[in-house]
């Protein structure tokens, strides 16, 4: 008889649902739940409005992916309750809200709801850099051994600045947070009843480690005396690695979900670093690469490396017994998607409509005529700022070489190759600190979709791409972790190695970097690396010195 | 009985005729013809390809300009042949052809047709910039007198440049080219019969002085033996200063436009310089600026000074006692149109024809609710290259400071903006180097739709701005030098400065910078200025290497 195991990977715009078969990793039905409220970053449903750079989501959208896609994956499937052995999640991170000691958001209650900070902090919320510069600032003043561990910065996009933000602007709503977690961990706590947090957001998102934990008291207090119990008072020392499981389902939701009563639920993971094995990698020189609104890139080394810029490394992060790297491009097919909302002319929508096919399609089309260096374009990929090699969010977006004849689908290659070129930047970072990489795979949806855009990051980085089989990565690593907390007892996987080697697939298909393309991309990327440290690394700060102008214009007019 | 003068403004795109009353100014009738062949960058009527940089002209659109318009604004005006008393054109420049010695343009005869060297060379064909490049490595080496007086730098877009490109590239057609001249001395020498060629485009296209007249030929002969004789053989050293009478109409002409044969035709100008006086501008101190698809800055001094990049210092060169400086920014509105085509989404568009307004009308009205610095944007007005101050056509425009909420309109400011920095170099420029400039008189179709920019303009420059009164500045220019080159005698005007007092004016409304705008765009050119020196000055020559490997791109793909 069959089992199967559900994955559920929670995104920035939707979740996801797969129901799997547990033998060979075959997707068996899939389901997806867009979220109503999205991402808000302008205001709150109520109309209260948000400052700049801030990014929230409503956790009652993540319970609504629960309730609609696994019944829907169940039905759709015709499984019985009693052959699914698992389920377990993957989600954005850091992401996270404050919660009574029940599990209840603020968010939830009248009393909070119209305060921003009640709600979720997505992962791109990036109001909190003056907290991330203090606490970048106060850490190297102090000398905390933590700061090398994440390439000498903890982003503002992370558990620490995102705390400290509410006890900073909303000290009522930090005093009323009995605890403070990711949404991943939520999920799981309202799933099992237990507040289980994983090894992976902790490790790379709040700044603990299996062999020093947290950040000590000292440090929070210097940060601010308010801070000084966040550990013990809001976060929790109980850490579980990845597969684990986290508690049997509650009777509420195995009713709701029509599954079993005490179905094994892994503790959540990041929809990052669940990618991996579902790539088939569990070993060391094999870059993973999510490649989506942005990308997360992942290795494992056998050794502890310092790479600079890089976003963490955790021991058991990403596999059991591997160190993993993990380093990101804060924006990638978001930058494609700002392009076609904001600059596609209105002859391309008409040409792509006339032939019934996608902007995205048209654009990529027109531009894989154009041959490397033929646009006499050059761009630095910072839409969203900069998280890998600079973690600096600060930094905004440049275009470079137009002239009158330059055409969109010219800029539209010219910023798929800007993003390849920060690829490149971090492999080339971690090739030269002692973290090798060989081949790199990929999954995610420009992975799938664009073989252009693929055979660009061949060209630039100089490696052979592969990419997953599984159009749902993130989600079929989660069914694999979900058979690994199943356990081979119950027809899953003792570890996730054997569960990688049986559900796990790559595609035939693979592209090889093109020798003269690159020797032209190789020149292309010195130039886009000599702007990348001018602007980057201190020689003009103009990019930070026109968001300061651009704050006070913004202050001044809503003050007039 | 009043009199009346025709002045025929030739401009990049079409050929504009006005017939003005010469008391006072007054423009009775005016006509356009839009050439049918316009600008050829790609290819010419006959299918030839052209190479990049290419712009060419068709000269049997300058004869249909005559034909087409002057009859029929004779007829709108219901005027007298006998009270036309003298006809005057204007011209872009350098805007040159070959002709045999009769002045049949070589482009005309089939033996010709089909070498693109044959055809005008547009102001802004820029193929001849290698010619340019060896030009000003020569002259600097035998340290050439005349480099001082155009800013250190011969431009590609200039007569030498290009005459120096037909030997190098066509010799036959230089070889079997009687003549070398400007279209404006072209045009000329049809309704006359005589080649007599003006002092404004001699002296600031064709590096002749009053005082040294041309480049001696030593060292025409040492950037090739055969240019050597170029100026006696293809150019001509009698020069006509500007309002002078180059002959009567001749018979052909005067029937076919239904003029009076004889009638007084003034030496041509250039469509720039010719609008000083339009706008009233007689004296020092106030600097006039054709602000169209590119803006040209005029200013006149008491003396003779060196200002780094000026385009030319010219005695008698735009009013007669006084020394001409002219300045350019080498894009203007055709950085607009080209985001117009380019980059404005069709949301937009549609957002326009739902309200009945053009696309531009739609941006100024967004963009003018923005404040200055607001958009966190910074652009770079090179995307035709970079005439004043840096005299080089190989830098490319940038665009800094994008991030995922950049909109349209931001971007369209930002173009404004940086046109109105490119400006405010030079003016900063001569005011540093000895040539004040107090006020700034504005004409062109940009001045007079666009009260967002010139409010822009007056800001970032902090000079008072006004505007022509009439909307055909340059073609009113040159009906009052035909009232000059007729004279007092026969109903005209004896100087300039005399016609200037009786028919030109300009607008009631003026703007005046804004203190507090003027604060921010301050902290913005010294941006702007960081940048421009970076990219402008050698620091970083990444736009020249870009454009290297554009070029490679292109010959490899072309070989292929």
């Amino acid at each position: 008889m069959s089992k199967y195991t559900i994955g559920i990977d929670f995104g920035t715009l939707s979740g996801r649902a797969v129901i799997v078969d547990v033998a060979d990793g075959r997707e068996i039905a899939a389901a997806t739940y867009e979220y109503a409220n999205a991402v808000m970053d302008d205001r709150l449903p109520d109309g209260t409005p948000l400052g700049p750079d801030w990014a929230l989501q409503d956790p009652a959208d993540y319970l609504q992916v629960l309730e609609t896609t696994i019944p829907k994956v169940i039905a759709e499937a015709g499984v019985r309750a009693d052959d699914v052995i698992g389920i377990a999640i993957d989600f954005t991170a850091c992401t996270m809200l404050p919660t009574t000691d029940d599990g209840t958001p603020l968010c939830f209650l009248d009393e909070w709801s119209s305060n921003p900070h009640a709600w979720v902090k997505l992962w791109k919320h990036h109001a909190a850099q003056p907290e991330a510069n203090e606490i970048n600032r106060i850490a190297a003043e102090r000398g905390e051994d933590f700061l090398a561990r994440y390439g000498g910065k903890i982003s503002s996009e992370w558990m620490l600045a995102k705390c400290w933000q509410i006890l900073d602007e909303a000290p009522d709503v930090y005093e009323n947070a009995d605890r403070l977690l990711e949404a991943a961990d939520w999920v799981i706590w309202q799933l099992t009843g237990n507040e289980r947090r994983n090894s992976c957001t902790a490790g790379y998102k709040a700044v603990w480690s299996k062999a020093d934990g947290y950040p000590n008291k000292e440090f929070l207090k210097a940060l601010a005396p308010g801070l000084a119990n966040l550990v013990e008072e809001k976060l929790s020392t109980d850490i579980y690695p990845l597969g684990v499981n986290a508690g049997g389902l509650v009777p509420e939701w195995a009713g709701q979900l029509g599954l079993k009563e005490g179905t094994a639920v892994a503790v959540a993971n990041v929809d990052a670093h669940v990618a991996v094995p579902a790539c088939t990698v569990v070993e060391p020189g094999k870059m993973v690469m999510i490649m989506g609104t942005s990308i997360c890139h992942m290795v494992c080394g056998t050794e502890s490396k310092i790479v600079p810029g890089m976003c963490g490394v955790v021991e058991d992060g990403i596999l059991p017994g591997l160190f993993g790297f993990e380093a990101g491009q804060s924006a990638v097919g978001d930058i494609f998607a700002w392009f076609v909302e904001n600059c596609l002319p209105a002859s391309y929508e008409r040409e792509a409509q006339a032939r019934g096919i996608s902007v995205h399609v048209l654009l990529t089309e027109k531009a894989a005529k154009l041959t490397p260096g033929e646009s006499g374009l050059l761009a630095l990929d910072w839409w969203n700022g900069n998280r890998s090699v600079l973690v600096d969010t600060d930094l905004t977006g440049v275009l470079l070489g137009m002239t009158l004849t330059t055409k969109p689908e010219e800029i539209y290659r010219a910023l798929i190759e800007a993003t390849a070129y920060g690829t490149a930047t971090i492999v080339n970072t971690f090739a030269a600190n002692g973290v090798p990489i060989d081949e790199i795979y990929c999954c995610g949806g420009l992975a799938a979709k664009n073989a252009m855009l693929m055979q660009i990051y061949a060209d630039v980085t100089g490696r052979p791409m592969r990419i997953s089989a599984s159009e749902q990565t993130p989600a079929l690593g989660s069914a694999m972790h979900a058979a690994v907390a199943a356990g081979k007892a119950a027809g899953g996987y003792d570890t996730i190695q054997d569960a990688a080697a049986k559900m796990a697939r790559v595609k035939e298909e693979q592209y090889f970097p093109i020798a003269e393309n690159q020797a032209i991309y190789a020149e292309l990327l010195a130039e886009y690396t000599k702007l990348h440290d001018y602007f980057g690394r201190g020689e003009n700060d103009v990019m930070k010195r026109l968001k300061g102008i651009k704050e006070r214009a913004h202050h001044e007019k809503v003050a007039r």
